[in-house]
């Protein structure tokens, strides 16, 4: 029995909350009963970043580990549109893991998260197969004392609240549980 | 079609997760709906604090300029209730955002924050309209290891349940979408 | 009219969102319409530790003070699985309060907490009553800058999953009110 997947699914989680084997897990079921060659796993965390810091190449590791053989990681720390425009397939998932993540890196960058955010968000609608946004939730515990912290939850809140409005459905993760916040697929 | 609200509704959500915007929504599908001659936003950010912080001032300034005309702003730190039960009409209701700027001023101005919820849940049970109030859920990140900002998550979820007794309808938000917590209005 | 429970209940929530009266009233209102003696309240804090912490033995109090005459306490803060086979029978449930005071107690005592999960999961579902689980969601807020506050996050996060993947009914609890993550007791 095919699960088809809508054009744009974004999942919210927090940390470990089982929110990117959910996306996997969803994507695995599609694919298994089309055609295509391999889901695009399309993994944002830096490998140069990753290869400096031992956590978190470890992270980056149990991840693949998982991940089966009908998958093609592809890494792209900043301009992930292109990306998923060139490989998205009406039977070829992508998976984009995680936009925190990116937008960390695009902040990085020194560019404009906001702008980034809209050009994704727009740029998405046109993705020529469907597509799985992983993002964390980070704004549900107390304000941060830090004002570089909190810049960024506002930021990653904000991108959050624009990619759901895009999306045709949204799922919130916890204890690798999902619960629907929209659903317009139906 | 008119939108009814309840008597009194609480929404909860993270920093920026879209509850402010969904509670002013909620409002304006009212207002425009009956006769009044314009809802009231009760912002609880103290005047004085916010000049002395751009970062708060920006963050009110797109508060303002996003609420539209049929907005009377009233500012209250402190003795919300009374500014509540003064302005509040069945076809005029009062937006208190947000609860948890207000329990900070409360405890920083010596005063018991239990004490002042109590007093607070049990007065808005008499109000002469519709209440809507803002809350931020702030304890679902890791356990702060400062003192102060533990005892603050604890005083702020207390509130939260208690003004969720007192509420007919009780939303959690996130990415700027409601889940349901609650609902006896039906 | 008698609720019934079903073997294994993970309630999640922050902190103070009402988690544990949430899964004593559950209880409560099982056992009161069985047989059982009084009901096994499993708290996981240490004695020694709460103690030397004033905060904490205060906490301890308020649980002691709101649970009943038919309660009986057990404190263990490691080996929480024995006192489960001992103690829970069909109409006297067990009720672990929480989780992760126990997994932060199995880390502090040089344990591994992903294999204590596994066993503690594996070894409930022959449990000869039914059993409760409180834990905390403690990673939605924002990555903490703390390497262990970090681990402890993961390894909570992994720990709520594997316990939800073992429970019939999982909840997320916000200001004291639950939403169903999970249920297939029907």
């Amino acid at each position: 029995m095919a699960v088809s997947l809508p054009p744009l699914t974004l999942i919210l989680g927090g940390q470990r909350s089982g929110k990117s084997a959910l996306a996997e897990k969803m994507i695995e079921d599609t694919v298994a009963a089309g055609t295509c060659g391999g889901a695009i796993y399309l993994a944002t965390a830096e490998p140069v970043a990753s290869a400096g810091d031992p956590e978190m190449a470890a992270r980056i590791d149990v991840h693949r580990a998982r991940r089966g053989a009908h998958w093609r990681t592809v890494e792209e720390p900043l301009d992930v549109l292109p990306v998923i425009v060139e490989n998205a397939r009406p039977d070829c998932p992508v998976l984009v893991d995680c936009l925190t993540l990116w937008l960390s890196n695009v902040i990085a960058a020194g560019r404009d998260p906001d702008a980034a955010v809209e050009d994704l968000a727009a740029g998405l609608t046109g993705a020529p197969g469907p597509v799985v946004l992983v993002s964390n939730e980070v704004g549900l515990g107390v304000i941060p004392a830090n004002a570089m912290a909190r810049a960024f939850a506002d930021a990653a809140g904000r991108a959050n609240q624009r990619l759901a409005r895009a999306a045709i459905r949204v799922l919130f993760t916890a204890a690798g549980l999902p619960l629907i916040l929209k659903d317009t697929s139906t």
